[in-house]
């Protein structure tokens, strides 16, 4: 089973070929990292990663993250050799092609290998610390007979530089994740030339003050690799290890230099590298035996996955762990009954609180979320009775002190959901999801089942001013595909909208909540026993008088939409009240739904306490009423009432359109 | 002129009295940090700081830079006792009211002492990064005579903690910015509790890891202060200066604890200060001989500033270094002779290329202009024969390898454009403007003229895959309030994009560019001898037959529009094409110009390569062409045809519309 030392070098040069054919023949493509990082990845494959081809899924299986995706041939061509069902050589003939999975960066939901979708720098790196994070939870919750298994990732320069990498090395280093091990391709080569031109860092030392276990080796030494990488795995810390390389590593004349990083060899150079490496092949041809050494691989994959069947079959926490880990709910209606009988109250909290208590509600029968905030918790309101910490010293918590970082955790959180096992959701103020704006994005991309919450969601949020205050938020993570953001108007449509997002098993969610009180307009009348955010949008309050206006409104706005309501009522104009808590799935209703909510000739109105771009899809011609500008620091009811949020500046506005 | 020692802690008091008696009155905002760090500031202020009330502007005085921005009557309070004419005692009575200038974070629009707008956390100290390199790259240009200041920081756990401090960091040791020091409130407290909770970093070690120099101090001992600051000023390297204090200090009963960051502290707790700090004065009076202390700083740097202003009106450099301050471009209209030009040739390329070209003509004009990329200088096309590279070796040179740092380098740039005498630009791929989009905001808030060069802006930059292809960034950028959104359509709409952008004082602007060739659509003819995109979108082709449909399209879709227009013709449909390359520009002009562009009772199209939510502004009920999901990996050509690009997919939509 263990592979002759004398074979590694042909088994590396496998890639090496498959890489630069592949790019030569999309004329498009990095060869420079799969190249550079052949030997160091035939290391990891063949004498560390646990993993088994013919069960890519399997739950125990060692992640393997490739954080610098450009160099994406590099993992399709791991995967192929190896004996994956996907990617098949003719996917890599097609790299970058249209009807192959092999994509210009890896994609997770085109191949069942990837772990993960990289490309934007630093992110792949931040979500295999929370593949790391979701392992430690899962082992102390499951024990080492069914979780046991390691974090790997290979990382570039681009990868280290980004800031979200501070905010990731802060995170494992604090939640001491020893089972995560970095391979740092140290090739001293970013795009625009050597590294020195815009880095003079001391990168082992950055490391060693966060807490990490550093080594260094020579990543065209395959003995010298495989003791750095023993070094790592034993060493109790997280573990970065520098790999110094040669960036595109066997084109004889362009190895070393930056020209090398994203453009294809060129068919001379292809020729000249064949030659250099002595790869007679023909392109995409991997010469039987250097195959057969590859597919060997697997046996001990196969072996320790049979192993770890048994134990789970024998298991009395098998099968909940199977559960969490094809992210069913568990069963039962208790929430749901729980939630409804808050409809006979009139509760008047903020939603961000109301948020709390449908959490307070869900963690104790959802023993899979795991909750967290940027250092907000008091504010957030994310945490439960039934979530202590998650720290270094008890990984059974279900509670992560993320700190101030936002984008780290909102990518660890997309790694804990694809890890699996894991619900993840986490807090922060909405202005700054800005912050973490790309994983929120790779969160759509991935098919990850996140949870934002998102709190202080408008000038609503008063004093803080306008730096804290969002104004393009709300319409911007409409924007995103894939995205269901919800802003609920009280404390019902917030318990609906954590149902709905616990149970949209690949789509990621954003609660948009306010940090102001909002009374209860849900009551068991005007709920007919549906929960009815799940069509995105509905009739709260029908027109008494003849109907001729339509008031849209979402979140807090949706109170004043009533009042507004009211108040042309007692004018004899009929008023509907559409609350509009998520727009994504009004989409997705049929189109006798939408046109009844959304009745052609009569005038709609828009309130939302943000940018009126974007209202126009629903209201038409009509009215928008919001806030094109940035905020100011004062009281929150001084704000609303400055900036036009008020029955006395509304209905002239709507009185001048009618007539 | 030098401060009794014994004086010093009086005046810190008077810090600390303003501060905890100005968030009581509001009954919101955080006493914790003014209190805790007053002792620093009164000794930064007393002893180090170069400025003089008398005049904020003055361009050589020191930049202080208050990161921690949530402590924002720290700034207050100084700027009032110091002597600035901005905040005035009433003011700052009304703190975070909506009639006073005391906002709830520090805004550099409201009150001129106030550098910059901080309170999004880390991004004051990425912004006093930039202040220090155009203070560099100034004294490089104009001499130690005319350029010779500091920037001096005072930061919080949460500044640093931030991903972006990695960057900014990185950047200016690698940068070696002697003259940027930073005073961290190390108080170990964060809003969730103790810093432990959530880091473990070693931060001397890691900042020296970076080529910074450190130091420490007892936060509450004045001359040990004293002594950390001078070591800072006299050290070559960027220097952290951890000043160990205890956050609220002298509120008796809670300083030290979390509670007091973001809370008023009670009138009790306010008492039990006053008695503990022997604080007599009514609230918001400071006792005349303490006044008169911190009055008497002025007269350093008003000394200062008169010598300095002797030099600069000997200098044959002075008027130049005072145009630059001012912001005025200079004189001549060479560029735009040149431009003019283009209009007779033929010429089909990237706009990204097309805005080297414009680059290449504006740079050697306006010598204030520095570029830089975020290490993606070959794609963004921003390097130009008239910018060298700006380094520590030579920091005359104009162009910054900002490395791999998107957030820092906008943020940087936004310190540079606040700095006075540069306008900066950067560029990275559009999609990464979700990695800096806080900083682009900060850019619109602050009134920045920053701008942003953001290539590969659709489907059209072919095979890099969806993780690369911005769907939703045109439209969320379109979003924030004070932006000029650009995407030219050819090589003349890209070179007027630059002119505005360059010419736009108080607005940031985001120029959105093609990784493909885009054939040239404007000539003379069709220019009329305007700067056609001034006015934000305008009629490129008229109907020839009778007018039934109205094309509006941006950047790569405009191409499209004229030939679906050139189809709708040969069918007798009258078509318009209307290109809007700005929005904001458009929808500032006035009602008869912007109808005249949409005329009612005519059918309006949208064609953007990008989410279609929004263009419902201006088609109303029309069609909208566009792309409402993620991309896919293959070539260009192969993408727009796929997603529905192409004559023959869109002619037929319009055709049933019209039906």
């Amino acid at each position: 089973m263990s592979i002759d030392p004398s074979r590694l070098g042909p088994m590396a040069n496998a890639i090496r070929a498959l890489s630069m054919d592949a790019v030569q023949a999309a004329n498009s493509g990095h060869p420079g990292m799969p190249m550079g990082m052949a030997d160091v990845a035939t290391v990891l494959f063949s004498q560390f990663l646990k993993f088994d081809p013919a069960a890519p899924k399997w739950s125990d299986r060692d992640r393997f993250v490739l954080s610098a995706g450009h160099g994406s041939m590099l993992v399709y061509a791991l995967l192929h050799l190896t004996g994956y069902a996907s990617p098949t050589i003719e996917d890599i003939r097609k790299f970058r092609q249209l009807d192959s999975v092999c994509a210009g960066h890896p994609e997770n939901f085109l191949i069942p290998g990837v772990e993960c979708t990289t490309g934007p720098l630093g992110q792949g790196f931040a979500m295999a610390v929370g593949m790391a994070l979701a392992e430690r939870h899962l082992n102390a919750t499951f024990g080492d007979e069914l979780v046991d298994h390691r974090t790997w990732v290979i990382a570039g320069d681009g990868c280290l530089m980004e800031g979200i990498n501070h905010e990731a090395v802060g995170l494992a280093g604090t939640l001491k994740l020893g089972r995560l091990n970095v391979l740092w391709d140290d090739n001293k080569i970013t795009i625009d030339g050597d590294t020195s031109l815009s880095t003079s860092e001391d990168i082992l030392g950055r490391y060693a003050a966060s807490g990490w276990h550093v080594a260094s080796c020579d990543g065209h030494d395959f003995a010298d690799i495989a003791r750095a990488l023993a070094e790592a795995a034993a060493d109790p810390r997280p573990s970065l290890v520098a790999c110094r390389t040669v960036i595109g590593k066997g084109a004889p004349n362009k190895q070393g230099g930056h020209n090398v990083h994203g453009s294809p060899l060129g068919a001379d150079e292809v020729a000249a590298a064949r030659a250099y490496l002595g790869w007679t092949a023909a392109p995409f041809e991997v010469p039987a035996d250097i195959l057969a050494d590859w597919r060997s691989l697997g046996a001990r994959g196969a072996e320790a996955r049979a192993a770890w069947e048994a134990r789970a079959a024998a298991s009395d926490k098998g099968a909940e762990l199977a559960r969490r880990m094809a992210g069913d709910l568990p069963a039962g209606d208790d929430a749901a009954q729980t939630f409804a009988a808050w409809l006979d109250g009139a509760q008047k909290v903020a939603t961000r609180k109301a948020s709390e208590m449908a959490l307070e509600v869900l963690t104790p029968l959802v023993p899979e979320m795991v909750g967290g905030s940027a250092d907000l918790t008091g504010s957030n309101n994310t945490k439960t009775k039934a979530t202590p910490p998650l720290t270094a010293a008890d990984y059974s918590g279900r509670y992560v002190y993320y700190g101030i970082r936002e984008f780290g955790m909102a990518a660890a959180m997309n790694g804990m959901a694809l890890h699996g096992g894991v619900i993840p959701y986490g807090g922060t103020f909405l202005v700054f999801a800005d912050y973490c704006r790309n994983a929120i994005r790779l969160s759509a991309l991935q098919h990850a089942r996140v949870i934002y919450v998102l709190t202080h969601d408008s000038i609503g949020l008063g004093e803080d001013g306008p730096t804290h205050q969002p104004v393009e938020h709300v319409m911007s993570l409409r924007m995103i595909p894939n995205l269901n953001v919800f802003r609920p108007a009280d404390v019902i449509e917030t318990a609906e909208a954590w149902q709905l997002a616990v149970a949209a098993r690949h789509t990621p969610s954003a609660l948009i909540l306010t940090r102001q009180n909002l009374p209860q307009l849900r009551d068991a009348a005007n709920s007919a026993g549906e929960l009815r955010s799940a069509r995105g949008a509905y009739r709260l309050k029908a027109a008494a008088a003849q109907r001729k206006v339509v008031l849209l409104a979402t979140g807090s706005e949706v109170e004043l939409a009533v009042k507004v309501a009211g108040a042309l009522e007692g004018q004899g104009i009929g008023a509907d009240v559409v609350s509009m808590p998520c727009w994504e799935l009004f989409d997705a209703q049929d189109a006798a739904y939408r046109a009844d909510l959304l009745p052609a000739g009569v005038l709609k109105v828009s309130i939302e306490a943000g940018v009126t771009l974007g209202w126009q899809k629903y209201v038409g011609d009509g009215l928008t009423i919001g806030l094109d500008r940035f905020g100011a620091s004062a009281p929150a009811e001084v704000l609303f009432e400055h900036f036009g949020f008020s029955v006395e500046k509304i209905v002239p506005q709507i009185l001048a359109r009618l007539a």
